[in-house]
């Protein structure tokens, strides 16, 4: 594979005129792929039924014929205000009870099927014109599904599908009382009719119906993308892609994955650092404007097991964003340091967002690669900087990892939905664990929940996995690594309810969860020798041998053969005696990374990340600060160092 | 009396095989009393009119022939679905004006009068079924009033009901205008009917309006439990509970309580320090497993008072809770401490919830005695030890204490309507003064404010009484006792206006309140010679002696004869000193309490509570940590200490 | 002028017979005006059509043979409960789409055509009976636009207004689309019927959307207040006036000002410190008892041009407040220095709130200048000071000041629109360079962004101005002045978008801003020399000379001749770096004042405002606490210090 680049244009927001020097100029950037339409359907069809194309026509064929591949999306993030008007009750209702109104976007309830058949109208109108023309060589669905949390709608169409999803589900109302345990406090429903959605309740609804409702909503997502990958399907071979976002864990991406042949997300590594992740304050200092070391690692590892194997970024950070609290502008070299980093977790396209900044909108403050009167900004010349780089580095390929995580969407809703203390976050969790992995120098796959087949892994971590099949420890002993299981892993059924058996009941594993409690910050229990156990912390007992214990002797780590049980939240400390140990058990070969610095395998070329400002040395390698060294074993291949610039 | 354990116990929840082996344990573990039925009505009646009590007869007769005295609960915390199908408008509404859905539990507005006539007939079906029931001994009426924030409700229900109060209580509308100064502002009525409930308004409401509607809300709750009190005094000479909560003052619990028997509560000493204490980060830290030292104390002597002597623990936390934002575990010995802390305040029964942890529903992750897969949780065994000491203590009988406080539920809703500075609660502020007798050693009583009777005691305080009935102060003067007025005692009348008279307006005592101020935290003014005035300051002038001032020379407390009156809020130092000068002036016995420490009197036993996680010694006495020492004298009679087990 | 007091007073409070005590006692207290009626329409027509207005003959007569002069009030501000059963719609609707009801105050819509029809009928029937009457001296149009959040509305009623005033604005749905960027998300619209108002959107609405619903809401509150004047001017030669508040910008006081004689503001020195400034602990807790040495002042400053030259202040802060979280009382001294620092910035008249304190209402803990029971309060001392203090000076004349600064309202809706760094606010950055300023020693004037006429200043800052007429340059040049532009200055067009010119585009001044960071924060960059930048900062780029340059060499200040551009938000010690330069470069003679000490220069008196608790030195005069000294040259005129009161 030889990586790519790509950008995102409107050219409905621009003159005619200007398209054919913006393409010409991407070209000359190194950029091969453009990514168009995805917000122009109110140009595309300003009133019902009267479509005006000529205009996308004329744009596919300049960006093409300037030698560029064109993305396509379809417009279906934005419907236009004609179709509110044709379909009111299409908005989404909030968790107060509020219409989101039209006026931004993603105004639409998934379950509305009324704007499901005009998704697929739509749809049908552009893959029939579109599907076999040369420029165009991908499909975008729609844009960021979820974003602005937009999965869980509580309209009345949304009340009417999940009677029936549940119908469907438990096939009789007496089942489905059963499964919930409405005999609690007196919530049997005589009828699928009676079912309410789980928001404005008195006190906290029942947790069973809250998860059903989040299986629910998942599902739609993934019905309503259903429609659009079959009707592309039937009208083109380009491959099918959606742009999903960081940390938007709503809906199963997975399951939304099958649909698709490659898995594409938004990038913006300054941004998330303000509004979706718990970091300190002194953190968020020291790489204010880097962002953090792990982050995007994590989601192009996330998105390549989604997108089986082939992955891209969609909309890469080019400079400062509008949106987060603060906007700070990333340091000299980080636009080229965020796109290198992705090549080398196997990324085929690396895309910015935007090409040139819009001066309307809500956007407008939003960096794109030009200036919005149509300079240079400093985001294009480190994109250039990366073709150049990947010209040199040619082909490349991405080796399975000997380690994995195991990711569970379900999870997150199960957690969501009844925290049990305030600090316990599934992806904050299975985030202390990746990262903990990272800082061992160790390369890192995520695999699917729904995987059996870990052939070639040493080690498979399943934190907070709520639900465990024993299948999954039997598929991971098969494949001869070593399974890592807990905090909370099996703690609940598929139906929110404690396992009759006790747990985590785990085979061949005599390890008993008696007890949990949920600690305050600054509460953290000490383990002996180092680290210390915070927010969650389960009292085990049982015959296993005990492999990491708190200060007062009760056991955190317990392990019989292939299978450890890990009883609390560990913190970085105690993650890393964790990862040692695990490692010695697994014979992984780690390196432990000082600072922000990184290292991501891509074949048998190792890639050095230096996440901080200054430069850092790795034996007797130095990275720039914010810089890149690509190296097979000792040689250096390729560098991106912008320090003097 | 003897003091007797008992437990929360959910038939419906598991299979009747079960019963008869729970049932026997519960009794082998010392316990005698087991409440039933308060969430089970979609059981009693799955759909309208259908009853399935057999069910309910069975568990009743296993359980009382096993030995155990039932408390029986009418079912109507938790009306099943249809009956929301058959009353849609019983629902209760938000102050924002949402209705507060279906799926938990307290879903109905009180003043829905569709829904009060339901709760009599299934009172009336469940009175007259078990009202002679030989194992049925007690009832409680429906389940925690208050809890979630229900008293108040927006509904057009409550709204009808308001105009049909306030036309009662005011006759015609030109004395409601005057009695709320409708004047200002322009606010004035010409018609009941044009009354308003007082939430959404531009800016604050009338403080008169909402006091009113305050008074209102809580009568309906008062209206709500007559209604099933009367149907069972018809039907059963058991003795009537209801479990009021920790900090919920929304309605009069005094006037509950005067159609009651007996008062209990549910006390969940951990939780409670999360969610409804004005606590700093370090107390929190150190009673974390604990609990605080004063917060069980002072609702146990709360509630003696509201069951006019008689009271119960009809909830007690026996391990980690499900709901508070942090739930750590107790630490060993703090389930025994916390029941016979109860015994000691004079409590006749301290029953646990609940027996075994339930694996479904909201609360599925709440400890029981037992685990949700049978084994025994930890908090059985302490119970088991709490039963063993109180066969040892055998009879016991609880007397008068020689200081009062006066506790006034429409103080709260006064000063909640209009706190005047953001620090200034009246909870707050009561307890902070019976911490300070507590600090000094003293068993302490809480008094009804409209009661007249203070024969007994030495002292009196009543801080922050809204409205002053002179009666009040002549009456505790004629029992011989010292009353400690203030801080903001008779600053309004009953219709929430600012006296005629000038305040505190104590007959024979010249104190003025010239001017209030309130103030942020850190702006505390020094006393002289030690402590400050946080948060509410008086200025006072008057002829009477100055008895405490601050650095500046403004009185702060002044006193003439047996009447005094406090200007500010004091903080722990400065309470600690007016302590003593009360114990000084009214001839009390004072014994400071180290830490955590804390000791009542129950009869001649002095009863020493150590809520710290050390030993203390008090004297030559020495106390476990978390532990119990009742002696008499220097003869120690039963101790508690789990410190080595 | 001579300098004149006044209070604010409500006959319909008070007994009939109070009334002639109470005026005889305002006038021998040295209080010539009184304002009446702003409340009070219920009283006038208690239901609709029956007029009651001989108990105001009466008022008005008692205070006028008294020898007061009276403001009469037009009660608009409280309609009466049956004028809402008259137009159930008149309510204004919050964001959240919750109508905002009867029960306090400002509870109508300004787009209420009904109401605004009702507000001229009762403005027609005062101003019919009084315009002529000899003792009403001037009028005051309802109260307080905006209070309590009043200007934007979200009901039908706006809805409806804001289609008809875009048709205005923009002619065509095309103009409209085109000018607001609605190809950006497919946000076009088809007819102006289609516009909806931009609350409870998916995410944020379109920033040029909300910038026109901002100018609407403004228009509307101008269109309601002239009904009024027009009615008043054809019936009376009286002054008009209306009281706006402190930092309440929602709509362009300039605008309606040009409508009135006089402005007036009501100055809440202690209450507005909590709730509408950004201060520090250490700074609030310095300050808790005094205020804050510049929010008065700026204010004055402002009103004084709103008011085109003529202001008062027409409620003073009497004592403590009741509406503040905190409501500390005012140390002695403070009630007649923020009287005499009214005077300094050149108030006709200073209007104490009120008389006497009412018992009953929303502002019963609210102190007057007399008790609720008659008694004197502390204010009333200190406003009687005052009085002899003005009589001492006789004839004051405010003259024009050196150094100006640009305010602009639309600049405030537009940064809260898109503030883009959540600490970036327009008022916190003009009010940043007017302490600067204040610091320097230097009197400063406030100019309507739309003067073109900059006469006799020397320096003329305009920070922050969104959107930048290069015909406001030319005039400051042209008037010999020099231009000090930035941060932020014209970073947009009046339609909320990014100028095609790039930015800002200062004729004859080469500099361009190339990027915008936004910083949290405690991550300020550090000025060369001293000083940092906070929350905003441009990165500059152009020829034009470099006057401050951050420690990496960038620009930060840079300046042509008569023109500079600030490129951040300077923190205090770099804006008195800021100052002194420009004070050097327009030749301004600076006086650097220690701590919370002021000055302002009073025709050829200059006044030291002392806001510090404890005495202040300036060269060899020395100033009490809380004190004032009026002098000319080094001879004192006056002083007022109450330190040994």
């Amino acid at each position: 594979m030889k990586p790519e680049l790509g950008v995102c244009y409107y050219p409905e927001h621009w003159a005619e005129a200007q398209w054919k020097e913006d393409a010409a100029k991407m070209v000359q950037s190194g950029i091969t792929w453009v990514r168009i339409g995805e917000f122009a359907w109110s140009r595309m069809e300003p009133a019902p039924g009267q479509l005006e194309l000529e205009w996308l026509d004329r744009a596919i064929e300049v960006l093409g014929t300037a030698g560029l591949k064109v993305v396509l999306g379809t417009p279906t993030t934005t419907p236009p205000r004609w179709m509110i008007a044709k379909h009111p009750d299409m908005l989404a209702v909030d968790a107060e009870g509020n219409p989101r109104k039209f006026g931004s976007r993603r105004h639409y309830c998934f379950s509305h099927e009324g704007y499901r058949d005009e998704s697929a109208r739509i749809t049908k109108i552009v893959a029939q014109r579109y599907g076999q023309n040369p420029y165009v060589a991908a499909w975008q669905t729609d844009n960021e599904y979820g974003c602005h949390d937009t999965t869980l709608s509580y309209s009345d169409a949304a009340k009417v599908a999940f009677r029936a999803w549940c119908a469907k589900r438990y096939g009789d109302i007496a089942t489905l009382n059963e499964a919930w345990g409405n005999v609690f406090w007196s919530m049997a429903y005589s009828s699928f009719d009676d079912l309410e959605l789980p928001n404005l309740t008195v006190t906290e609804p029942n947790p069973a119906h809250v998860l059903a409702f989040r299986k629910f909503s998942s599902d739609q997502v993934v019905v309503f993308n259903r429609v659009q990958t079959e009707i592309l399907r039937a009208n083109t071979d380009a491959d099918l892609i959606h742009n999903y976002m960081g940390r938007i864990l709503d809906f199963d991406h997975f399951d939304v994955g099958e649909d698709l042949d490659v898995a594409s997300w938004d990038s913006y590594p300054l941004g998330f650092m303000w509004d979706r992740m718990e970091l300190s304050d002194a953190h968020r200092a020291r790489y204010l404007r880097q962002g953090d070391p792990d982050m995007q690692a994590f989601h192009h590892d996330l998105y390549r097991a989604v997108g089986k194997g082939r992955w891209w970024i969609m909309e890469q950070q080019p400079g400062p964003v509008n949106w987060a609290p603060y906007n700070p502008a990333p340091l000299p070299g980080m636009v080229a340091l965020w796109s290198l980093e992705a090549v080398a977790h196997g990324a085929e396209v690396v895309s910015y967002f935007r090409w040139r900044q819009a001066p309307f909108g809500q956007e407008q403050h939003h960096a794109g690669l030009q200036t919005p009167d149509g300079r240079d900004a400093p985001g294009l010349g480190e994109a250039s900087k990366v073709a150049q780089i990947l010209t040199q580095l040619g082909e490349v390929q991405t080796l399975q990892s000997e380690v994995a995580i195991v990711f569970d969407y379900p999870s997150d809703w199960a957690w969501n939905t009844q925290p049990q203390g305030a600090d316990f976050n599934y992806f904050r969790l299975v985030f202390s664990a990746y990262r903990a992995l990272r800082r061992a120098g160790l390369s890192v796959d995520i695999v699917n929940s729904k995987s059996r087949d870990f052939s070639g892994y040493k080690a498979v971590l399943a934190p907070g996995l709520a639900t465990l099949e024993p299948s999954l420890v039997e598929a991971i002993s098969q494949a001869g690594a070593l399974a890592v299981l807990g905090p909370r892993t099996g703690a609940i059924t598929e139906e929110f309810s404690i396992p009759q058996s006790g747990r985590p009941s785990v085979p061949h594993l005599d390890v008993m969860v008696d007890l949990v409690e949920t600690l305050p910050p600054n509460a953290g229990r000490a383990v002996k020798d180092g680290g210390k156990v915070d927010f969650w912390l389960e009292k085990l007992s049982g015959s296993a041998p005990v492999l990491l214990a708190l200060e007062d002797g009760s056991p955190v780590l317990m392990g019989q053969g292939d299978r450890w049980y890990l009883g609390g939240f560990a913190d970085d400390t105690a993650w890393d005696r964790i990862v040692m140990k695990i490692a010695l058990q697994a014979g992984l070969a780690t390196c432990v990374m000082p600072g922000g610095l990184r290292r991501r395998m891509l074949g048998d070329l190792e890639v050095l990340i230096n996440y901080e400002a200054e430069p850092m040395q790795l034996g007797e390698q130095q990275i720039a600060g914010c810089g890149i060294v690509i190296r097979r074993g000792d040689e250096v291949i390729a560098e991106s160092d912008f320090s003097t610039a």
